[in-house]
């Protein structure tokens, strides 16, 4: 087994021991991610001591966690979470079953433990899902003096002491200041004197992905979480920031091609992809009944047949690329409704000119490969005018998805461009069939 | 023009003044970005003193700075560029034009003008064209009271003074520590004793995809950059690194649906789309030719005509799931060369499930449609070996692209729906015209 895995240590080392020893704990993660189960299982049982596990857990993701979980007691996991910050520690939990979970808690410290217990009740792509409990907090009466001796003493616990928070004796979030600004000040002044009023905070409920945006737009290292009524609940760090940006992008781009993540089993794929392809076959199969029901026009004109590929191809494609903008847009928060019709009169313009060339175009090669300048008029015009309701399609329909509070990634791509289908060939077909008697 | 850009202040505020006084300047910028050129234009030459432009400046994109410099002189943009952090400036500076560039070099101090005249130099993709210049570094043999002494004194230049860097005299990078060791030493204690040796660093031309990836790999706050010497050129920080894992997923998602992004006008949005959409138009007509080919299967049996949408679409959807997976996993580092072959074998394992699927219901749809078996059998087998053929281009194609140094993401969506489309129509009338005589 050993020599088996010897061909995913990255170069430099020979050895497993070695390379536990010396590397990062974050790359000694990503090496245990790309390997088959039964390699991490080896792993997990031989050569993996419980330092390593508490080193590296957090740089595990949720299915690899789980398979960590699975293979350890209650007693070695709740040594584990007892030495890893709070918010990894509920990570870690979230990947076990509840049964497991709760006799863990039990083997734990109380306060420790109902920590994580009220940690565990918030969503898991909220704010409330994403704090940690491990900030600093002082009162809003301290000196910057009594403030820095106490930053000397304390333990490496809390995960961010780079910013200080300042609360009321209610816990009410007040101010916030910097170490620099501490630093900076004079030995007895108050932080009250010293904070800043005008704090950047979110609500513990908000959706990850906004939670992502604040760090994005404002550029902080952490951003503190309040109640309803403004007491300071814990603390969300740049670093899960970062992971939800990317994850959010990574669910956005799957969504927009019907398709679930690199993970899990043959089963698990397959579970995720092929709903989606049922749907978008009942939708194929609606362009093809378009087809039957102008038969009769194909049967006299096959070569009506030839263009049924770029004319569902091109709109297809330029829906996608209104769409994406779109979606990317109302994304990363660069698009509002406030745009739509600003950004729909964009699109139209911007459509308006590829049909104009496209449709002509298209009306040259078909007119010259098959000789017939009628349909080459059919053609280009169909072309045309399919261009613009995909424009206009592409644009649309994400921002009407997001007002009725759908997400737009859903969507996109496949389906769009089987609507785009669907009425392409029914412009196309009907244009042909009233132009029938002069075509022949 | 006022009353106009009054519909865009967000709530609470109902004038200009007043908003620009209380809003948090990542907010006034976003604002700004949200109007029409005249009304940036208004507000500019108007209502915007210098001090909110310094305030805002790194928060506009690189089309809204240059609007900014567009409509500033040389003295005011060199005020400006003088008192914004390093990294922001050579941002800004990128978005004027090289002429414009000189003469403000000219009008600020030399020094400040040297050192953004050779952060200028370095590719704007890459750890050099990110990193600033101020940072904290000091020799390893002064003392923790030494350097705490030296924070207190340091102005606010310096964008990030978490993470003190330990350099020799000959300036290369020996270690680092974090202010909260520094709290935690003894005075005396020598700095060499109290750093981390093994720094995660990033080399000065590393792309800039490759250095967001360090950050949301390892969880820091900054990281150094040094030369092929080891020397310390600069650091960069998380906020960049947030700003490059957005935008580049943008990229990607972009390049995916072959579109460009939000900004500029008409002629620019045209600029960017229409140059795939004509190399797609010549793959389309290609599709078009498989089906001319085959003409005359096609004129003895019309029905052969409606299963084309299907055929195509659900090629092209099939494949690009495959391929989204790969493209993303690509990117995120979640994927490798070393898991090739394993990552193929699972897709066509999850491929072939979903052709078995498919295929034998598009047989039965299409026997009990048209009530001809043999044209179910040739249906629904040309599906099973499309979808076969979907599954693997779509997770070859990108890794090729890949081991060329080719970006995958260019690869993605329409071309390989496009070529997806064409080997599904040669299939499918392949092997109508083989079981011709009998379908007849």
């Amino acid at each position: 087994m050993e020599e088996k895995i010897k061909d995913y240590l990255p170069t430099g080392y020979n050895n497993l021991e070695n390379f536990f020893d010396e590397a990062y704990p974050a790359d000694i993660a990503d090496f245990l991610m790309l390997l088959d189960s039964d390699e991490k299982e080896y792993i997990l049982k031989n050569k993996a001591n419980i330092s390593l596990i508490i080193n590296i857990i957090s740089y595990l993701d949720y299915e690899n966690q789980n398979i960590v979980a699975k293979l350890m007691n209650e007693e070695k996991l709740s040594t584990i979470l007892s030495r890893i910050y709070v918010d990894d520690a509920v990570d870690f939990l979230g990947s076990m079953p509840v049964g497991k979970v709760k006799k863990i808690l039990n083997l734990m410290k109380e306060q420790k433990a109902s920590e994580l217990q009220s940690l565990l009740g918030y969503d898991y792509e909220s704010a409330g899902g994403l704090m940690t409990t491990e900030y600093l907090a002082f009162y809003n009466d301290m000196t910057a003096d009594m403030v820095l001796q106490k930053l000397r003493k304390i333990s490496p616990g809390a995960e961010m002491i780079y910013y200080i928070y300042v609360i009321s004796r209610k816990k009410e979030l007040l101010g916030v200041l910097s170490v620099r600004q501490l630093l900076a000040a004079q030995p007895d002044e108050n932080l009250k004197d010293l904070m800043t009023e005008n704090v950047i905070k979110v609500g513990i409920n908000l959706d990850q992905e906004e939670v992502a945006h604040v760090f994005a737009k404002y550029d902080l290292l952490a951003v503190p979480v309040v109640n309803k009524r403004n007491q300071l609940m814990g603390i969300i760090t740049v670093d899960d920031a970062i992971d939800v940006i990317e994850d959010e992008a990574t669910e956005d781009i799957y969504k927009m091609a019907a398709t679930g993540d690199i993970h899990g089993g043959l089963l698990a794929a397959v579970k995720k992809r092929i709903p989606w392809l049922l749907i978008l076959l009942v939708g194929d199969l609606l362009s093809g009944s378009v087809i039957k029901n102008f038969e009769e026009s194909l049967q006299v004109v096959v070569a009506l047949a030839f263009f049924i590929p770029v004319l569902m191809d091109m709109g297809g494609n330029v829906g996608t690329q209104s769409l994406t903008v779109v979606v990317r847009g109302l994304a990363t928060g660069e698009l509002h409704f406030a745009n739509f019709w600003r950004h729909l009169w964009q699109e139209v313009k911007v459509g308006f000119v590829m049909a104009v060339i496209l449709g002509s175009m298209l009306s040259l090669i078909a007119f010259f490969w098959q000789g017939n300048p009628l349909l080459g008029l059919i053609v280009g015009g169909s072309m045309f005018m399919t261009l613009l309701t995909a424009v206009t399609a592409g644009t649309s329909i994400p921002f009407i998805m997001e007002a009725f509070g759908a997400d737009p990634a859903v969507a996109a791509g496949p389906f769009i461009t089987t609507l785009i289908d669907i009425s392409g060939l029914f412009i196309y077909f009907t244009m042909a069939t009233i132009l029938m008697e002069k075509l022949i």
